[in-house]
């Protein structure tokens, strides 16, 4: 395992990349700002950060035009320094090892297809006329049900579980502990008792998209919970039956999508953020952590709910006046006739 | 795989239902009233969804006698549609393979009963004196440990883990990633450290339960965790220690109950939820979504915290307000005399 | 399995405690003091429970001295009670079968380095360049990736999941579900599409840690993830990556860290809270539970935010008011010109 070493020359020629300083430094790996020697490259991307500079003893950053002036060292001028920055930290990520085949504890039933091209690792179970195309990997421990079809280039890290009717699509990245196509919490009251609504839907992950670890995306009632491409979903996320998620949407961890909610393209929402089911959320619409999304949104922006963080004794007064608000607002508007 | 089909006719006798319109209509599958095709059943159950009733292509609907004035096709005449429904698509579901037998790769200690009648699946492993009832099913990479039993027809569908002292009564359905009787949060602080308080109670999950995926539920300090008959958990649902969930209640997804609480019967939990230690919440109680129960219930009724969504901008205003609060009240009153 | 049975002079001598009674009473387990039996040893910590004392048929009540005046059976007088009954408690702990080993179904890969005195379960997964302690025991179906590292005594319980450039200290404690060292999540939006960043971290775990079932916790993307000793997560916690938790702070469960925030010493988290990134919050710092932390925090204390749960008419009433507030406040100032 030596470590690749690249020259600032040679970044700035694969990136398409301005070098300021000298064109023959050398770098090993990737770092901060404050923890990088002069042997790592790191990045300037927010301003904030840009005191952090001049303290550097990073062999090369890389950073927009505008903050090169009066830059001493060796820098690569980037128009998106993150993105550039994160093609960069690619060239020096270990490569898992991926070796095509199947494991022999793996237990596959007879019906399934596994591309020669597959990896099957140690520990895995693959179901019922499954299909896992060429490229794919179902790490240590994973667990395919019937009828689920992992696309090409896909990798389920380790554990990941699909219960049944999940299709994966290609290049799609799966973490351990996620499970994909659980029944979905479907429930009648009848004479004082539970019955159970049969989950006769599936799940279908587009193209690229990113599942966290420990993450529960159900498996629809009638018809499919989907994702579309490119959704980015953090760890410990919940996914009800029959959601829709739109492509390029990005949810931090332990946030939660009730049933059939439908959310739009490019939404980002925040950690620990709920929205309700059976309501619409449009394209490009930001949830702030925590909060609760309890009725359709049809316009882009920002939304939140919750109150500040505040000393619990002053919290403590303020919530306690929260529950006189409808009170103090009729004192105040002289309607309170009562 | 050849799917079932029923008549009208047919469905109308086996449940009880007043056919209205052509008895013979035959159908093979059921949908939404939105995705149905002539030879599937859909349901009409909630009024709001009535106007979807004239576009169905539904070969057959089941909804209410007052509903079915002017239907111009076939319907099943029901007095609570959508456990009908429920029903009816039961017939329609995939049954699972059930092999009786321990599969060659699952490691079962040498005290563990397996009744003839159960499944025990490939890499599970069942530990000292654990018992399994006929007709029980662990599916793939479940792993039971200790003193646990497993109740007749119940269905630890994948990669379920039984830690210790975990009763399972019968049909009980168990999704995967779920964790039961794992330690308690038991600690002391003790000259600076913390002390781990041993947990030496168990678990005991009643008949006719369904606990969902990634869904935790802690064996008790000294006495049992205890779930009561036909309680409904979704998935990533925590349940702290000695707590006790009352028959026939229903949570969820991500809602928690921290340690020692009980929680009544016919209770429903909305997701994200939370209720804290040591406090009762009393039958008949519904908690919104991601409210907190920060002390005990004892009048059934429907409880709330939080405040609503809005727009970031708008919402910032009544946060910087809601720290005021106090200020604001005691100047309407006149009595702010700092 | 004869359960073990200790006289009141026995428990008094082992930890330094005063019995008051007869010292030849013997207990064989422990209880609360409702549920205690003649046979059983209980004990009394916090004064609320106090009524409890006079009806119980505990032979042994471990207590403070001024809480044993009038006592009528047999007490051990301790300083800090609740400690000392933990202590106690663990002499009743049935112990886990240990045996050093690797069980014939685990996969071991040539690089790893497993001591002799270790514990390798069925179905678990070693990974390259990996080294398992003495003492240490992978319990079923735990998969360690990587070059990872296990210290002496640690117990993953069972189905412990560490991905990659992960190290666990001496006597940490993981329980079932855990993901430790996957992928933090680190996204750049380039032309229209999220592009991946590498998490090029790991995650250090020090010394007697514990950390709850279904809990995940992220590697860093170029630093790494770190727990120092004693740090106690409770079930279903997310830490994002780079996060730093001080020693000895305990989180309950369903809390949340979001990537690069820095949690004190001693701190206390509420179950279901949440820290945003990029903060500090500094040493004995307590959040109540689901409370948001959205700025740094640098004075010890209590922090609360959210609203007190209400009957949900009244809170609609509040709540419709809360969006109201900034105007309200202004009227109430007499400057709304508007």
């Amino acid at each position: 395992m030596s470590a690749p070493a690249y020259s600032a020359a040679e970044l700035a020629d694969r990136f398409g990349l301005t070098v300021v300083g000298d064109p023959a430094t050398v770098v090993r790996g990737v770092a901060t700002l404050a923890g990088a020697t002069p042997d790592t490259l790191g990045f300037l991307a927010n301003p904030r950060y840009r005191a952090q500079l001049s303290a550097s003893r990073a062999g090369i950053v890389v950073m927009r035009a505008e903050d090169a002036e009066g830059h001493a060292g060796t820098a690569l001028l980037a128009r998106d320094p993150y993105a550039t920055f994160a093609r960069i930290a690619a060239l020096f990520e270990p490569v898992d090892a991926f070796e095509a085949g199947v494991h022999p504890t793996a237990v596959v039933d007879a019906t399934a297809r596994i591309d020669p091209g597959a990896h099957i690792g140690p520990h895995v179970v693959v179901g019922a006329r499954s299909v896992i195309d060429a490229g794919a990997s179902l790490g240590p421990g994973c667990i395919v049900g019937e009828d689920c079809h992992v696309g090409a280039g896909a990798q389920l890290i380790a554990r990941v579980t699909l219960v049944t009717r999940v299709r994966i699509g290609q290049r799609v990245r799966i973490h351990p502990g996620a499970v994909l196509g659980a029944d979905g919490f479907g429930l009648a009251m009848e004479a004082g008792r539970w019955l159970k609504v049969p989950q006769l839907g599936g799940v279908v992950i587009g193209d690229d998209c990113e599942i966290g670890a420990n993450t529960t995306i159900d498996r629809g009632a009638l018809e499919d919970t989907i994702l579309e491409e490119d959704v980015r979903l953090d760890n410990q996320i919940q996914v009800g039956h029959n959601v829709v998620i739109g492509a390029h949407t990005a949810m931090a961890g332990c946030s939660a999508v009730a049933g059939s909610a439908r959310i739009g393209r490019y939404c980002l929402v925040g950690g620990g953020a709920g929205i309700l089911g059976h309501l619409e959320v449009c394209d490009r619409v930001i949830v702030t952590a925590m909060s609760l999304v309890t009725h359709s949104i049809r316009e882009p922006g920002e939304y939140s709910s919750g109150t500040p963080i505040m000393d619990n004794r002053a919290w403590r007064k303020s919530a306690a006046r929260f529950k006189q608000l409808d009170a103090l607002a009729r004192r105040l508007a002289g309607t309170d006739k009562d």
